[in-house]
């Protein structure tokens, strides 16, 4: 095989179906052969034009997980055959300030996969080997995939402050990475509020975890959080600030709110409901790609998996409409090698 | 001496000049003579009226020091002859959720020195034991004063997040909190920079500390402090939403805003400038009674002063009306022994 | 009811049955009907003599649950009828340095059921309302005891460092403390380790929650643990300096050796052992009211239970040798209500 | 020039001056012409040959300050010209778990410079890129030295632990490190107490910023520690177990005794001394890269200046006899290129 097939996002809504040249990878990178890419809110930056250059194309899909099938100049620790992940962080650089404090989250020169370098809906993808997350044997592909970026990110907001034992966690918005929020909220032995509008979610969020149910559409949940006692930490993952705001004085005093994912519009606090009750606000995103394997080891270890809807590579297009139309359930996750 | 004078705010601005009884101290709580006490910002609330009942008359002022006269039932750490301080925390209860967890800033059973029990524009006040703070005794009672809450508000602010040591550290706002939060972070061995608007205060912040001075009328101080690297924190003082907005992307990877004032507007932040970059917001109050004393102690060990203008006890209204003005050189303190 | 049974301890290994008159509780007290209190190895300062003057009597016992009968003047929070537990610290002062700093647990006026003051071996009990833990209605008194001391005593060294989400954590010594331990730390989603000698604890660790075992008799601990790559936390229950020397080596880097017990002989630790590797050793001992609360809470909340043997109160001295034995299937309490 | 000098340690106590073909640097690498080369106490690892294999001769010296003159494939960060230090870690590699945690210091591929690579007794040095350290310009390399691992072992002790603003920091021993310790917790703020033996040194430790001094010949070190009140950190400089037994009683309620020094008899502790108090005892050993970057850039804003005795290059065993013989006032420095 000397060429692979990808889609490519140019312009506003648009992925075409290109074939590529199979070329060697560069020094430090490896070329790994995909077998299954989740499908993620953030890919609207690259398929809807939301980039500083729009008309440059661009292979979206940040959770991939495939085989390495070969390796760059300088790269020691991987090896063809390896199985791996990339997640959205296209490893780091090991030189910047940043990557001197071991802040790799933070890498002054990040790519991000399927953003500002070719990402997985595609038979091929490269990647720096420093962001490599390594698979586990038994975990199939289109279950790890979600875990890489969806996974990970809501792994990592609940471990951005300290929570004491048992304390009572919320989640907002159960959706991709909501229902995995709940699992590994339950795991770490938390009580486990689930938030999310109308009750038709309620009877999952139990199964996945959650203690209570709070109906959004129903109840403010700020005040019913309060209610419960406030929560030491909130992970929202609904992209909206304002569906943020009251969450705050939902907080225990000292908790903290956890934004993860970029919203449109901005998020607005009355400072006091900050100052009274030393609330925070804390930005969380992603995680290193050693996070990523903690990640993957705590999820086989508690037997937390996403919840997927399959479709073939050919239907890329399809896959993205579906998880544009919140419907659902709740990961789309193309199945490239299937 | 049977009765004392206070003056009580009714209404909207208003104080009115009142003889009271002297009764014994409740249970708990003892009774102080005051020297002095300081004007702060907060004390708007009762004097603007900013309560749920503005027709009850109330004695504003928490910065208070002073001598204790009598002590009630059960009071065993304190007698007559203390010198004291009175902050914006009127003493904790001690048998609350926050309290059992050693986090006395959110009693839930606090009262407000000044806001919801009588305060400091008065010969004579009362306060709840466990809020009481011991003043070193070579500390004038007019300097002591202004460092018990607008001293402690920003000496705690500066302890809300871990910073290593000589990270740059900003102040925003040079007024009754700002010029001291300035001298705290220089004597913390920070990198200390300042941001005000207009170049007039530039001399004093450099002599009270700061190593950098950004103009916020002539530049964006979130791109400035960018470019000295980004701020570990940024402690904002200015009671303005606004004005904290354009900080955030000031904040070095992993900083944090502290807010600790209550401002009108809200604070309004796009997501995005939290998750990338990890930032957080903090919101910060006071501080507890012995964070108080070790505030003092600091203070007596760096050289820290408040820079204030002193007023007879008679002149509380200009007093007041002085620090809205905004132009007092830092803090007004009635001089109310002298 | 005039007078009420008490076994007090005097000399050297005796406990003599006494009838005590039924006094009023002290003001700031609570007068407790025992219904069951656990036997601790703590007990031995008691009923050993290791006490300043062991001529006095004293009644031994800390892990005591009983209703409320009686209060003292000032006390507010408590109530005749409460169902209440007291562990081994007997409330706080509120108002020394440690108390005011919120650090309860090194209150200066502290003082210790069964060692400084009387304990629960006994139909009645007297306790510093401070100190007082609110049991849940539907937990039996025989299993609720020894949650008060042995599982709050785990339930805070795991929460002394903090720990990434599926870290290992291990466990020395299963008995009275170790077997909660394991519980725990299983309810936390750590990976955990048992250490032990001999391998007929085994079966039982891993019931308990042991991912992994490791017997101390026929292999080093620290060697076996740094094959597991390494400890995050290793909380040693085992009352030996000695046994808890060649764990160190089995910490990751960065990791914490927690002792939370009173050993005969000294801790002997090769500094190198620490520098490389930054590890650390950290004292841990009991926790506060409201963290006993915690751990009441999250017991619940996991059906962690302890393994008990009950003894009837007119047995204590049965029950104490039983538990000196270390024969325990693990501790042993004594069903004083009963 | 084709050739460079060198001392090369062989065998016990002996030091031979070789001169060795200058070669290009190792991929990864720099080549840096030396200026100054400090005089560590760890030097004797090579010098009295307590390594594995002491017939095989290697370079000692890890206080390395020079300029490079030629740098290895992959190294983009630096260049010919650059001047740089060099400490007692060589580099780390990137790759391994530990430095994926960002945890560079206990990185599992290090070189330790002089003492498992060559060091800088010598007019000509090689070093991993990813160690080195950027000398301000206004330093001179004799000042940077004794900085770079000294220093940097210091300022990394007093940031392992929270302290909280103004507490009492202890140093314990005044040699090479802890003339240093005290001027570092001095510029941070801290209430300060030096511990030596005898009362010669306590002029000096006060002109350092010592606001306390302890003779340790004279008194308890420990006891009069805690009679002011308890150290919320005692950084440990003397080579010996023995010394530190005594500290841990010194320590405040939750405070941290850390240990940077590999003594050659063990560290003996009580354990009641470490639970009654929470107390800890922590490892720390030297710090990353841009770590001493941060300290040479506290060290110049805060005027911190190692006390240093300079000597030629050709004089260095009585350079290092001098570092032996403990009378040095602090340190030792090699002035290769002066």
């Amino acid at each position: 095989m000397s060429t692979y097939r990808a889609f490519e996002a140019t312009g506003v809504h648009n992925l075409r179906l290109v074939e590529r040249d199979l070329v060697d990878p560069a020094p430090g990178h490896v070329r790994v052969r995909v077998e299954a890419c989740g499908v993620c809110h953030t890919d609207v930056l690259a398929v809807e034009g939301l980039r500083p250059d729009p008309s440059s194309p661009i292979v979206p899909g940040h959770e991939i997980v495939g085989l390495i099938d070969a390796v760059g100049a300088g790269v020691t620790a991987w090896q063809p055959g390896d199985r791996v992940g990339i997640g959205f962080l296209n490893g780091h650089c090991g030189e910047c300030e940043r990557c001197r404090r071991g802040d790799f989250v933070n890498c002054l020169h990040q790519e991000q996969t399927g953003t500002t370098v070719d990402g997985g809906y595609a038979e091929v993808a490269y990647a720096r080997a420093s962001g490599l997350v390594r698979i586990p044997d038994d975990m199939p592909a289109t279950d790890a995939a979600p875990l890489l970026c969806a996974g990970l990110t809501t792994f990592t907001a609940l471990q951005q402050a300290p929570i004491r034992a048992g304390a009572l966690v919320a989640v907002q918005g159960i959706g991709g990475l909501g229902h995995l929020a709940l699992q590994y909220a339950h795991s770490l032995g938390y009580r486990v509020a689930a938030v999310a509008r109308g009750r038709e979610k309620e009877k999952l969020a139990r199964e996945l975890g959650a203690h209570e149910y709070i109906d959004s559409a129903d109840t403010d949940p700020g005040a019913a959080l309060a209610e419960l006692g406030g929560a030491a930490v909130i992970v929202a993952t609904a992209s909206s600030g304002a569906s943020m705001n009251p969450l705050v004085r939902g907080l225990a005093p000292g908790g903290s709110l956890v934004v993860v994912g970029a919203a449109p519009d901005p998020l607005t606090v009355a400072t006091p409901d900050l100052i009274f009750g030393t609330r925070r606000i804390v930005g969380s995103l992603t995680g290193s790609s050693i996070e990523n394997e903690d990640n993957l080891a705590f999820s086989l270890a508690h037997g937390i998996r996403p919840s997927i809807e399959t479709m073939p590579f050919a239907q890329a297009m399809d896959g993205y409409e579906r998880m544009l139309s919140g419907n659902a359930r709740f990961r789309v996750v193309l199945d490239i090698a299937g």
